[in-house]
């Protein structure tokens, strides 16, 4: 099955720091979108609201290491995230914070799969600008659009 | 073999300035890298120079369809990207312009293709920025690292 992949690195930013990040509401509002709901705690669900989506998008805690690591399952939003996982891998090397994404378990390659690998690029580039002290350009904050597809 | 993917949508711009962008030494420098030797015509082959990648990075042309679609293939430069191909395919709808890209061929999902799928949807966000009248952010430009791999 068909993965999107990105990687990120941060200078003078924890593990600690990018766990928040990508493990708590407020985390997730910095930089990916700042409408959500339920608990970030593992076996909970949590649900994003994007556009017009009114139902949204809810996800399942998989797993909660913290400094290290995050994994959420998608059981509700778009047909094609249905059962896929979201993966967030935190480690510290030479000077710097890595932050290794992986989103997988596609069923094909098609185009909604390359739509999501742009915004998911541009969500982390956010993310690290906001933690390295910028703005990150979360849904529903300072967003710009890559195509008629994120209005 | 895993992909990496991507998609932007561009409003105002039509498939032939696309094309331009995506054809040309010159459209290249406006998001990809500013640096480049060789010819962007079938069966040449053009060198990129990053960093203190001192050879550079070679492709070779294998198709250019004006308006629609362009073809390369890696020749020269990092290992892992050595007979890996560039496409890049547009299309007009519904009052923008769609373009889609994959580097495929890759023969591991190791780090430096999560990586390299970041750089490229930054760049791609940069190509759009530019052809809807803003600025883009090639390498050599006005350009700022993903992670320390970057410079």
């Amino acid at each position: 099955m068909p993965n999107i992949v990105h990687r990120v690195g941060m200078e003078n930013v924890t593990p600690e720091r990018v766990y928040w990040a990508v493990s708590t509401k407020e985390g997730f509002a910095s930089w990916w979108t700042v409408k959500s709901n339920g608990r970030v705690t593992e076996g909970d669900i949590f649900v994003f609201t994007f556009a017009d989506d009114s139902a949204g998008t809810a996800f399942e805690v998989l797993e909660l290491m913290p400094g290290k690591r995050t994994a959420f399952k998608c059981v509700g939003g778009p047909q094609e995230w249905i059962d896929t996982h979201l993966e967030f891998e935190i480690r510290a090397e030479g000077g710097e914070t890595i932050l290794m994404f992986k989103h997988c378990g596609w069923r094909e390659e098609g185009e909604f799969m390359h739509h999501c690998s742009t915004q998911w690029g541009y969500f982390l580039i956010g993310l690290k600008e906001f933690l390295e002290g910028g703005e990150g350009h979360p849904y529903g904050g300072n967003f710009q659009p890559i195509s008629s597809w994120s209005k």
